[in-house]
């Protein structure tokens, strides 16, 4: 196919850096408009040094872009801001979003959980959810994907099927999850100082985190009810990864090779999703820095319940990589294409 | 009082470093005796550089310890050869035995779960478990204290109050735990090098680890029923520290403000248990190096249940420092007695 | 002796928390206030939860110390402002500075690297440099001592005794130094964020490092000529821990075990300062959370040389364990009265 | 072209699987035998679970593999019994070693360096060492090359040019050089389990490492003379990458900005070495996972000397990556060719 003119909007941030990692050697999209606000006028070489080898446009402002030249926009910005920079963009480009603001079809939820009421509530109805293997068909033709969050995308990989099958109980699932610190960002916080994530762990957002509602609407959605979940994610001493360890009860005389089968019938065939050999658990540096999502299961010590676990990079499959997996999807191109790295290990 | 002579078995070990870590400045206890049978001979400064300071005795093996001179014997050897060295002990020294061979009152459980008889059953009967906070007044009149293990101590004390109280139910007890690499110890494994944990993350021993009957025995003895829990344990890429996230449901109508207020009242004057304030998550981090145990409790967003987080140094609380804080029990000694190091952060 | 009554000005910091945990089991000196301008008001436990368990005053701001009550004080503030604080001192307190701002003799040199005039150069003269081993009888009379650089300190403890004996040539002397980044301190800076630290290094402040001014002075002194050196620090992921690892010209005829020999003589009886037996390679982690520098000497393959390594914990020896070992002189205890913690290993 | 079928022997080892990682989308070369001789007959995915959604050949021994099939090899063996393996295959087939048995072309130095001598001393003499930029025509020819060593690679690329215009003196090289633990590969050992090596660094085979006499090797050949330099490594905790710090006395006159014009006229249109802008010191952590080197030179204090930094990824420019390169340029494709992976940052 022809080239497709890329944007990504706010490059100056870990996701952004990662949509650049992955475009870098992308045989059909070029980027051709990188922004970053308050950084507007830098090579992003001085931003990233690690892209001092790349031949990369320099960092404009949005508001410096003409979107007329633009196919294709990934949007990297914090929440909020999106609403309108995505409304005000012109209706021939195709648009990944990272951020939260089109992922809760329920305007009352979105102002209940961010504070303020949306501001684009037209474009929400248009946007689709965009967890690849999920939601395949209606990615393909949308305009507007809002690419899942790095937690939503680790939980639903493997609820969905189960609840779509009837395998486990709706009412019943604990979700203990762990992610690397580069989920927090790269905005300078006391918190995530090298010093204060390093060498220990702790569980943060406890019952309140935003991603519970993204988790729950998509659960509800596969178990054709109300889901509520208890969601603990906790802060890890590694920058890339997130595991899920989920513990379940299972519906009556089902145990976790059940699962197992269920699992391999649906993703049997996906580049993407490994459902690893009997026994064995999923870890997150076997996936770093690729798009995969390994996933298993175990029959727990309390009676007629289970352990899932899985294991994805958050940067990758939980956010640029399957970005990057569904605009090739909205362009008619492999899936694979520019996203089928292999994970770095060691 | 006078001193206490003491023997460390086993002190090439993580465990046996960290007794002499304690010990070192102990104003009651003398180092008098450190076994390390394959190291013999050798200074311990040429097996741990970290004493090169220190005035230790050099290596012996077992039976190079002349134990009419000994007192008290931290014994941190591997379980099973644990069992034969003690019995061979005499009958005036005081012991805390760091292995799991005298945790489990019941002979069988110890046969299933490690896979030979039991080679010193009339010992067993003797042995005290030896959470300190939970059973202090068998502990002082002991001759053999075993020693609970990090992921155990991390579990019961925030739940063996609550179960004796009826706050929580006894049937659903959902324990997610995270520990340190030095947890499995210093011998050479491929699956604890550095580059295999670090910057990652995955749960072991799902459903099989050889802490749940340990800790289903205590609280079992709590609830005065038979309990069984599920436990994931998680290798954290840190080396000290140790997070038990518990999910619970609570007796009807209870909060987590309930919980917090049970705990307050039992630990409420103990040197090394401290309730957090309201919201504030436990970090292992905070407790590095120290023998506190840090604990805390949330609502969760699954109407009538709670979630739990406990953070103790495993080598410390969980291992060395426990021991320390029972032997001067044992002796009539305050307990803080060369357990009080301040945590080491960052 | 009867009680010490020490402020700590600046205890929001990595160095001011290091003195809290120092300070906390040290039998003469009390904790009787501690400031932290913009946290005033809060608990110290909300700051360092690390501290939960300790009874410590309430953070002030400095303007509500009353000096009077204070006979001891520790200021772990930025450089600049601690010129203005230290002045305004009532002159019955013994302060110890772990600023930059009373280490440089020479005001112009201090212009030329701050960037300003000194503020209180009167002070300045009264000020004695604090590396205790080297100038202890002049700290036990000071009232105000300049408490060394972490790096300064990591170099002069093997090079000042060498230079003196003309055990090696003054002006080839090759610093490659790496540090812990607990070193850049607690503000929020991306550069300093987890996921920028970990799992990599780089130089940093090649040949502009303001720590090279204070290890000319101090190496000019004990040479009795101008010394200037070529220094290269780096930032290492870890916390803690500092290695300066030394390349120098030998003195004619003289080899490593010469070197090794006159630190043996200088440092045989020191507490904190130990020589590590020939061949073994000082590493920071069997010094971190102590007082102690280990140090040794190699020769090199390049003929007439020699490679020095020394290692210390940045945050104790480099700064607030001297800093209390500097105290205790100044008031006639022991040097090693509380600041005797063990190395922290693993 | 047509494909090249490859076997890459000692697949089980960390070089062996990042071979792996290249070639998994190289598009010329297929992996068509993997050799483990203790680990033949089990899937690569059990071995290395990073693997487990690649389609792989199973792990066979050496003497299963039938080599008149195979194009290429891969040797990713330990020394010494490289040789004899080396020396077994059929005159068809291409062969890049990674391992030190043919880096040496002086087999009294083998001797000296190794303790035995050389076992293929005839194919010694045919062996081409591969530092791709510095010997490119040599091996395109070669049947046999010798891959260089990680240090020897990070020091080579920045000094070979500049001994050969004559910038640099060959008499005063002191090179401080830190690596990660990847490099010293997957055998269980303590020295490298993940407590040992964490939060801490120390220098390592001081003076007596055996990439010195490889450095010394190229650079004797680079300088017309014989070359002695300075060698201290250091192993750092981290899992990747390799800085090497070199201090330099620079030819009369030369200041840091010749040394960068000089690398910018030899290296200005190499794909993976690029010279960073002034002033910005290279991070070993911007090259992570990629092949490319990365250098910089500043001016020092000390007059009339330059430090220079260099940074790699140990397991890439330093050992797989430049495998590929090599084994690329020998059958004729552009040496990007399946390895211009972008680094992976954060």
């Amino acid at each position: 196919m022809s080239e497709v003119k890329v944007a990504i909007l706010g490059a100056s941030g870990y996701t952004g850096a990662e949509l650049v990692r992955m475009l870098a050697n992308h045989p059909s999209f070029r980027m051709t408009a990188l922004t970053a606000d308050r950084k507007a006028g830098q090579e992003m070489a001085s931003v990233f040094p690690q892209c001092a080898a790349l031949d990369l446009p320099r960092l404009v402002s949005i508001d410096q872009v003409d979107f007329a030249g633009i196919d294709a926009v990934f949007c990297a910005l914090p929440h909020g801001t999106t609403q309108e920079v995505i409304a005000a963009l012109p209706a021939h480009v195709k648009i990944v979003d990272l951020s939260a603001d089109f992922r809760l079809y329920d305007l009352d939820a979105y102002n209940t959980w961010y504070g303020h009421p949306h501001k684009a509530p037209a474009l929400q109805t248009q946007a689709v959810y965009g967890l690849t293997e999920l939601k395949r068909a209606a990615i393909a033709t949308a305009r507007l994907v809002a690419n899942p969050g790095c937690y939503p995308t680790s939980v639903q990989i493997p609820l969905v099927p189960l609840l779509k099958a009837g395998l486990i109980e709706a009412d019943d699932i604990i979700i203990d999850a762990k992610s690397g610190t580069s989920g927090a960002g790269r905005a300078a916080k006391e918190n995530i100082l090298y010093c204060e994530v390093t060498e220990g762990l702790h569980a943060y957002g406890i019952a309140s985190h935003r991603h519970a509602p993204e988790i729950e609407q998509e659960l509800s959605e596969a178990a054709r009810k109300d889901v509520v979940v208890s969601f603990t994610p906790h802060l890890i001493p590694m920058s890339r990864g997130m595991l899920s360890t989920i513990n379940v009860r299972l519906a009556a005389g089902a145990k976790a090779a059940d699962l197992r089968a269920a699992w391999t019938q649906v993703y049997g065939d996906e580049p993407f999703v490994k459902v690893l050999a009997a026994g064995v658990a999923p870890q997150t540096r076997h996936v770093r820095g690729s798009n995969y999502c390994f996933i298993n299961a175990f029959d727990d010590r309390l009676p007629g319940r289970a352990i899932i676990c899985s294991v994805i990079d958050n940067l990758v499959k939980g956010a640029s990589g399957q970005a990057v997996q569904n605009m090739n999807l909205m362009f008619g191109l492999a899936e694979t294409t520019g996203t089928n790295q292999q994970p770095l290990f060691p």
